[in-house]
């Protein structure tokens, strides 16, 4: 018991004696000093030395290992405000995976930044059964990032006018909103509405950033626009339609980010060698539980774990790790192909970028790097290995499942 | 381009070379030395250098930073195969938040791990708003972990009997379970059927871990029973009704780990100098944006960004980050109170513990010892903390989108 | 164009008029008598020709079709107000089918009242197709009404409170809303909170009839008795978590009304020579189309059209047409059975009477009896029917679309 | 009990007495004479006579009143195979409605076939206070029927190139899909992929057909052409991506059939005096009840009961009573507009026609000339007013509901 204990006491006398003695820490603890404006006095690496110690002097904890960190305060200062050190998560390295994409060509190592116990021996396992069928082939069908504001118009003809405007104004609009960003490109615009509020969807082109900070700042000046064209006023500059970060239908049917599919097909033979279970097997078990199992409970996730090996990469890589709730939309499929077994994934949300965001910071650029993923030119490479690692994720879960191992595996692995 | 370029090639002559010249590197390259082995030929930090080393030779880049890292390979071992060092991810701090719940009460700061451009000072925010209001209000409606594995039944006469059998033998079934964990106790056992699938969604308490893993173990021993006594066949020990890491209805109504309201009363005057919105203004925004948009989004989120506080505090307290996606669950109230503002959110399906899983690491046990919440008998006050965070995090960014500041905000702040 | 062009005009000197002349209709016509006045002043036949009459005049058309009805005015005023005479649809006979039910064991013809061309003729076919098959097997799984207020507490632990107040009073509770019905039994109440507002699901045992009146009067009681109990405010006598005529993953997880599966096993020759296709197409089919097809559209409804049969044999007996929405939830299941085929639907919430409602009018009693289902004492016997008769018309359609005849049966039966 | 308990019973010597005797019924109850072969041997006439008399004889009921029926069984046979008579229900009159639409102008009654008490009253009660407001003001958002086939390809490879082969021939697949009928146009074709499975949503302009059997024979051609070109084969020319009679977010989203809003604004003063609440306590049953409880439900219809008002004017003007199924989706929206309220009704999947179908017959057609909406040219007009009608429900209930009068209202009348 007892964290921050400390915070917000003390009140007026000491404050105005931390002040009078210069001692920083009091003066953060007694609220006299901000902790986000310790950097603009003091610099970002005394800044984040001051915050550790007055959440250490507050709570009475040490943070020794938060502090021991190759992140440089002042390059953090832009992403992660009241810096104070580092979260360490222990990465475990699965592969080499063979992915035929078309970005992606050749072998990669996945790096999974994870503590859960089994998950890098199974994607470990499943990239060598992967392999073993020919590698995974990859294909991207779409790729576009979305911001959906809310515009209130005055009655439902209104709204239809608005509408109207907005097709037939598409230059100004995509002037005003391409104004804003060097990389972002605005594909059109997809109307919904309920009652008198208009919900329009912006689709982007965001080049090798994940791109919803992008987006956010283009749909603000072209929401501009259309408030100054029709009268609309803009409710909310997210209407929650885009959908980022929510478990939705709209981007399970319709995607979101890349909508990536990877595949591979494996001989029976193979089939039963390497995951101990017949291709009938493993079709039934994702029938009754990717399908039904899951429809039955009203899921939008129609796969064993996807998340699990995204949240994985996306930790490793520096992609905002929120966005796994995106990710874990979409499909495993299980299907026979002769005596053999067609086995794909099918990731419609899948947003992730190499430039912008987490990626830049080091341990995330050297994950990046192992991958020949860093920087410009390489998202889409890099949304193929992802897919390709959630393929094999899938696929050795999937074979545990059918042959009845699941519970065992865990278990032999300490957990 | 070329990661993992040289993976694989060699073959046999360099794989006969390197066994003769004694370069486990060269081996592992080969295919000769599995790196899954290294830890038991070498010891688990010998074993995590060469894993980096042949990484990085196929690849030609360097893990300088990955390898430098307070986790030391024996204690990853468990948790993370194939260890190679850490994924670091930047630490901010918000709050203090005042928080009174049943087990938390008192202020606690927020370690967020997040590389999202605003998302610490905008919490902050939210949190200094919170605490002016007298801090937020916290309950825990309800806590068990569920498993539900997927029978198949001979036809539908056999399911109706195995769920009867299963009904009326809940005592030897439940002594299987628990005879596997020290922790575990069976709370009851939901049917469900579709043809001849019987789906058994079992409901336990796990003590202070998120229990995943305990109760997959305790479903297996009891599905065993289950199998013997009613001849239905396990088809999958996990159907997908669980529902775990998958965005689901089932969770979104029933629940799933801790179902936690954290809620705050503002009054006009507050709401209007520290958000720049009034409580109309608020409320509006919330039904267009949340309710309104997400519905018609096929949305299971009806929240602005639940999954940003989730994701951040996750990954610094050592919680499964893929358990993001059923924490991104949940609602987001806004409601008039008198002339005042009631802010509430419903997180149906938070699932954290205190001990096990990602906990231990040094960083995680310090961010969690942050907050008063390591180890047993904190899971409840932690998860408090993380819904008020939540609140925190809502009520701010609801208030930027009323005011229409939430692009100006991600551009202040240089994303 | 123009209907009820003449409706409200005339104004003042119209209406004095009418009624100095004693000429009702242009009473009606003038708003000076009432549609549903006009019962109790002239008796319900006259009531009846009056509104048609006015209805004719002012709309210059002629309800003469609608006017030749087997039903009764004064039999139809509890039911429907403002009567002026019928709707007549066409009916059809499909069958027999046979049916192994708990309830309804023997051969059944089913009456399908419907315009759509095709639908009578092939659940006929798939009748017959079950009938080879050794006919339906149907089982009850559940068998509950619903109804689910909502009520405002002060705020989370006043909500808390009252939840336990509900546990622990379930015996008043109880009383005051069996004290409102004859044959309606309080099953139970499931709670569920969402920030201030708690809904309390009510189940009910209702007897023979649908039972949705029935658990609204008994809920509004039972409300009573917890808002005095609690200081809750009841906001909505349905708070829309029963879930009435609107598709809800709660119902297709939880049920309501009947929950039923029906079955029937068919060899692989049966298959082949009846529905021109091998088990392998169907399976083939019924994954793509009803399982993944209806997941990638965010449906709730895993079935090819259950809503067709359903509306068909709804408007046939008198059930509640609007619940049709209910009903279409489900699933159809099929699998391999050794060579063989087994087929079948599963309907999580049939909500359907032998009694009540529209049941007691002149047609529908005789399709009823047709059942040997009119009265008291038969609903379970008619749900199983119903179910039986979803099971022909899915494996018929199933079959048609496996052997790539859908198009053509439209066409050859000429719509 | 016995229903049909002759039925296939007597055996082949009584077949051939049957024969020999020239007893008909006998021959349809031994199976000798099939029911749907009666009116090419005998006459639709003494066909719906035969079929009746061996239905009786097999149950040992009468069908006296279905028998006595405006339909002449030579109409019904295109429609309804096996014709037997016909189920009357009960009409009432709502109305007169005004309503404000682009095609539809004026004063409307509202011909409802209904067993649920209240309904006609409540509705009626909802058109008087529509009118008092000025009116019901409608827009039709969009209109289009669809058709999704599911193809199933080689490989995600081979389905990015049928995906393509589609783009660039979209003229000969209009081609061939228009010249299957008269009326249809195809305006565009959506495709959706999960692994190697492609759907695609075909979008038809149908005239004033409801235009579903039209757009299945189109598309039925269309993909003889896809198959051709692109060796993709056809595995269900529905792949329920359409979505038809079952609810879907896809149609909630997207909208199918014709997507209709209704609104009215009301002063503080009529809706308390007509209502016995106000605005500000009917926008809070309507957040609380339609929005968050539906949402709470996992249920894809964010209203009190739209399906109610759409099954009455289904069966009374012929449409298809299954397809209230995706018309039961949509949204009730309650706003503050001043001091008053602002109500809308939004049905984004509107299915409904004005010929073709079940429009023909005689009561039918006198329901929809009641509205001025038979016939070509029609579809439009009549689905303005059926979306007036279903505001003119919703609105009238959420005042009873705000009242707090829903359980007295059905009480009162006596169900």
């Amino acid at each position: 018991m007892g964290a921050a204990k400390r915070a917000g006491k003390g009140g007026a006398p000491r404050a105005r004696r931390a002040k009078r003695e210069g001692d920083p820490v009091e003066g953060i603890l007694s609220g006299d000093l901000k902790m986000h404006d310790l950097d603009g006095s003091f610099g970002p690496d005394i800044g984040a030395q001051l915050r550790r110690a007055a959440a250490e002097r507050a709570t009475g904890t040490r943070l020794r290992a938060v502090a021991s960190t190759v992140i440089r305060p002042d390059e953090a200062a832009k992403n992660t405000e009241n810096f104070v050190g580092a979260a360490q998560v222990p990465l475990g390295l699965a592969g080499p995976l063979r992915v035929q994409g078309e970005h992606a060509r050749g072998e990669f190592y996945l790096p999974l930044a994870t503590t859960e116990g089994a998950l890098v021996a199974s994607t470990n396992r499943g990239c060598s059964i992967v392999n073993a069928g020919g590698g995974a082939r990859v294909r991207i069908l779409a790729d576009a990032m979305t911001r959906a504001p809310a515009f209130v118009c005055r009655d439902v003809e209104h709204l239809m006018g608005t509408r109207r405007w907005v097709q037939e104004h598409l230059e100004p609009i995509r002037k005003a909103a391409e104004g804003t960003t060097s990389h972002g490109k605005l594909l059109g615009i997809s109307p919904y509405a309920v009652g008198r509020t208009l919900f329009l969807r912006f689709h982007y082109q965001t080049g090798d950033a994940m791109g919803m900070n992008m987006a956010t700042l283009a749909t603000e000046a072209a929401a501009r626009v259309i408030e100054k064209g029709t009268g609309a006023r803009l409710a909310a500059l997210s209407g929650n339609m885009c959908t980022d970060k929510k478990a939705a239908s709209i981007n399970l049917t319709e995607g979101r980010g890349k909508s990536v599919i990877a595949e591979v097909t494996l001989s029976e033979k193979l089939v039963k060698q390497r995951l101990h279970a017949t291709p009938a097997q493993i079709i039934d078990v994702n029938t009754r539980k990717n399908l039904v199992g899951s429809a039955k409970a009203g899921s939008l996730g129609y796969n064993a774990h996807f998340a699990n090996v995204l949240a994985a990469m996306f930790i490793a890589t520096g992609q905002d790790a929120a966005q796994v709730v995106d990710g874990s939309l979409g499909f495993t499929t299980a299907e026979a192909d002769g005596d053999g077994l067609y086995f794909a994934v099918s990731l419609p949300a899948l947003e992730v970028g190499t430039v912008g965001g987490g990626t830049r910071f080091a341990t995330q650029q050297e994950c990046l790097q192992l991958m020949g993923c860093a920087g410009a030119g390489k998202s889409r490479k890099f949304a193929e290995i992802v897919a390709a690692g959630v393929l094999a994720g899938e696929l050795s879960l999937m074979g545990a499942m059918a042959a009845g191992q699941l519970g065992k595996a865990h278990a032999r692995l300490g957990r």
